[in-house]
């Protein structure tokens, strides 16, 4: 940590600063500039350090030098962590597509849409049975109705599932059904779920909070690896801006950012980044072209009968074009489709 | 709701439109503009439609012309609501001052706060048992042992006390010892917690998200008030825009807006939206000259030894400095501070 | 147009609004809705009308249902625009790729780098002569000097040269050098140099202005198509967004949705979106896969010593690489890299 | 400046860097931190060292510790610059109240105008005769017509004039005519235009660009104070975020942080920021109590007639209660309205 003094500083000041990070047992380094001094402290630091050593006279400005995330931090875990579910292993060679409706409706939607994406690429089967809603007068989701729905639809295709937890009460019934937990945007400051999740031992795909910096996403991330769950993956979905003809912003350079500065997989949400079904294949496209993992994208038998989302899914036909344009760009990146060997009941 | 078609569009396609909207039993009205068709939907529509309805050919885009929320709207409710905490109003004429410590961190920290706002212009206590954190290895507040000390200041000081309840679980202990529950930014969109807190029949002060727009805020008001808890207060408390020199950016345009559209009381606070001490009484005096019911302030008696927020937090002498500075703006907008008449232990 | 009347709205005041659109020779279709009066405007409207009846007592919102731009609009001309510069196609099956110093800074920078992208798929040669620079104190570019160069550098290799020009006044000067005039992102609305570009008949990129809709930015191309000149590029360049990561926050859904909406290129500049070499392949490959007809990138013989943009720079090294990656996505695209046959000084 | 070595850095490279920096006459002050190694840079930095040290192997983070604008900050000029025009002065005791219609549209519009604003409470003339307009289609001013009215209408009131200059060309023109020359919001960052308004000697108000960060802003400034012109005024007039119910977010913390950082007066104009007449009071309250030296506001005789932003002016009648409501803040706040004693023609 750093302390810039004001140019008008005095030395009495600038005593007074050293005099008080010595006093918590740390040391310090003056320099001399030519308009500042600056004060280097070497050591550990208090966590609220920044914001009072800041109060004291002749203190202009305090400069973090370390990344407030350890765990979640490439520089503390240099390899790639892979999660596995299954057979399927995200965050190495392969690409995952998660698929399916946004809510499950009833179990002929669900069972119709896990085929459809499993004989076109998909390997995990996605449904929301709780549902977030902006207004209290629309759709909340089946609750554990739709959790039984999923699981049969599993049982049937041996696809994995994902699907959203959202309060902490919930954790051990939903991951009493599911293969990942999915902590949805609205909650990726939702503590108190975080370090329930962070206490099981499922995979977890923990999506970016809409108005969230790449640093408040480690450290949301941070919050279940210090509960030891590793098993983690992360899902840029779109971030809050200015421009209003697409839903969100789909944030590309998150995932090359991402993969730099951490270990952990990450997989791209087209479908609400974007809130239109046309613009789901070009966005999909273009995150594994920077180095995404995997994708996860809503299809539905009928988007205009959809209780939810109906303009962000894509129909089967528009799926199977999605896939037959996605192989290539695989391919063209050095990867593959990750596919699942596990049988289907027959 | 409105549809308005493509340039292009055929007949076939209009007709398509109208008849799917008559099967739900809805009427229409089309008019042939020069270079669009649009067709005006009547009757109560469905919350689906909207998405649904842009999946059909030859539709452009779709406009809702009612407002999402009802029971938060001036519309359906033209007078102001009055929240009462024994004998303060807020809503009314008066201006509230909500003040006090970040985090309770201590018995002496807290009372002496308390004692010291109470004899400078506040009439409500705040203090936070349950803090939010951005990281996991910040301080995260006392829990209970917290809102013992909250209950005990009030005992002393007879001062209402203002604190955060973040989970469903906990909303039953917090309300035992709160008199207005805060749900703080990063939960406005936590939907189980807002139904929680709309089943208690505790004033809610519902802060408003860091990426929230004014409607989806509304919204998440119109699930408390949903519930059936109609003593609701809002908080503006600063969103999150470019600029880096403020913590976020206080939005005080939201606050005229809020009282044209809406009938629920608004207060501002400027610690957490500005984050600097410095920027808290200038940002205070706007929010009260443009319309603001009330204002919470961070205060602390050292605020360079605070575990939380000590940029943010006034010192007694600031404070003091703070009310002279507000109680001439009060007169100015023609309305007077709140102050509690309740006798305390002596 | 639409006009929403309020719930409370009166017939008088409904009357007032149609006898004032009526005043202007505009045809009216009043539908009573279950909530509110809805007024269609049929007829071309003035373009003040949208503010002048919002003023009118009882009008609730007005909201417009045609497009504020016509010649930049799909609906108006349906084919793609394809922009020739000598045997280049701008818009059609080829990529095209632009590459160069940010800043001329020298004839043996500037030719060692023309020569070196060149040989490596570039088939535009890209260098500022005018530089806008945040401070005054920073290199604002050699003038006509970096033009000559520029020149040199055609002359010498066969690449057309794509050139920022900043003033009015400089149109002519720029346009006596260049082959693209390019107007940058903080000059997207300045309205007078548009007019004056628009009044060439030179090819025109146009870069987004960081904070501009995809909205306002058909608009400032409408201003260049409206003064006749049809030869014109737009550039996603990375908006403004909160995320401080990234030097902006490339859009790349804003390329599918141009194509959608209107006929006109687009060219993506990961470069100075990203403002981080490390981030501009990842970022180069997703605008591709998104639909992109070509990208701008920044390459110096030395970024280290580069006079503006270093940390953007690719290397030459960097640069070969980024081809590599390049090609495959393009292929895989269905797309070819653009290629000039024009022979080169010999 | 300061160098943060990544955590995983070998001695090489920090003898590297140093012996880079060395160099160019530089000093270096190297501290071992635990986790990290920091490199402090003493003596006068180049611009482009920031970007170039950046490429060096081992190095994380480069951190400017030095402000990058000088003439604007208030380190290097502590007392307040105020600004004359005749016998105002705007940066002092007084306030300052511009209020006009946005365009000049004709002589009666405007002397109607002038006449009344003056008779409540203003001292300055505003009216735009070059007009921005976001689209080709829409009214863009009178020019030099529309200067020859203002001249007209300061003859007959002694109110000083302000109206904007949009070309570096018309600078000469305009400042013939203009008391103050604005520079709007989408030309903050017009370099050329800067500089040419910062070779006269005229007043500057400079509007803040709608994603400018502050510091960006007084770069701008920079540029004009650069050129020998110190009389300058800052204007705040909304940045654009996600929220959509205003035209833009006025930044009111702005106010209070260019005080502090600054030297410079500023004025607030709540008519653009929010594009809604019926918010205009509030925030132009907001705007005074938050220590604004002035207001900038949007009147015309018939908003509903209006050629350009009639949603966002005040009615003559509205203007009077705007007086009314703002004289009382005023003085709360220990100013008062400035006056002009200037003798109009009789």
């Amino acid at each position: 940590m750093i302390v810039v003094m004001k140019t008008s500083c005095s030395q009495g000041e600038i005593d007074r600063v050293v005099e008080r990070i010595q006093q918590l047992g740390l040391k310090t380094h003056v320099s001399q500039g030519v308009e500042r001094t600056i004060i280097g402290i070497l050591g550990q630091v208090l966590t609220n350090l920044q914001d009072t050593l800041l109060l004291l006279p002749g203190v202009e400005e305090i400069i973090p030098v370390s990344k407030p995330y350890k765990l979640a931090s490439r520089e503390f875990h240099p390899q790639n962590t892979i999660v596995k579910i299954n057979d399927i292993a995200i965050g190495g060679d392969e690409i995952v597509i998660m698929a399916g409706p946004c809510a499950v409706e009833s179990e002929e939607q669900l069972l119709a849409t896990a085929r459809e994406v499993k004989a076109n690429g998909a390997s995990i089967l996605r449904g929301g049975a709780f549902k977030p809603s902006t207004s209290p007068y629309h759709f909340r989701g089946l609750g554990e109705v739709g959790l039984k729905m999923l699981a049969k639809a599993r049982e049937e295709t041996g696809m994995p599932i994902i699907t959203e937890v959202m309060a902490p009460n919930d954790v051990e019934l939903v991951a009493s059904y599911a293969d990942i937990l999915q902590i949805g945007a609205r909650n990726m400051q939702n503590f108190i779920l975080l370090d329930e999740v962070g206490k099981t031992r499922k995979p977890v795909m923990l999506k970016r909070g809409l108005s969230a910096t790449i640093q408040e996403w480690l450290l949301a991330a941070e919050y279940i690896l210090a509960k030891g769950n590793e098993q983690l993956i992360l899902c840029e979905r779109g971030i809050r801006t200015f421009e209003t003809s697409t839903r969100y912003t789909m944030d590309i350079s998150a995932i090359p950012t991402i993969k730099r500065v951490s270990h952990l997989p990450i997989i791209a949400d087209p479908s609400h980044a974007t809130g239109k079904w046309y613009l789901v294949t070009p966005l999909a496209l273009a995150a594994i072209a920077a180095g995404a993992d995997g994708l996860i994208i809503e299809v539905h038998p009928n988007p205009d009968l959809a209780l939810k989302d109906g303009a962000q899914s894509l129909t089967f036909e528009h799926f199977r074009q999605f896939t037959s344009q996605l192989i290539p760009i695989v391919q063209a990146s050095g990867r593959k489709l990750a596919t699942s060997s596990i049988k289907i009941k027959s």
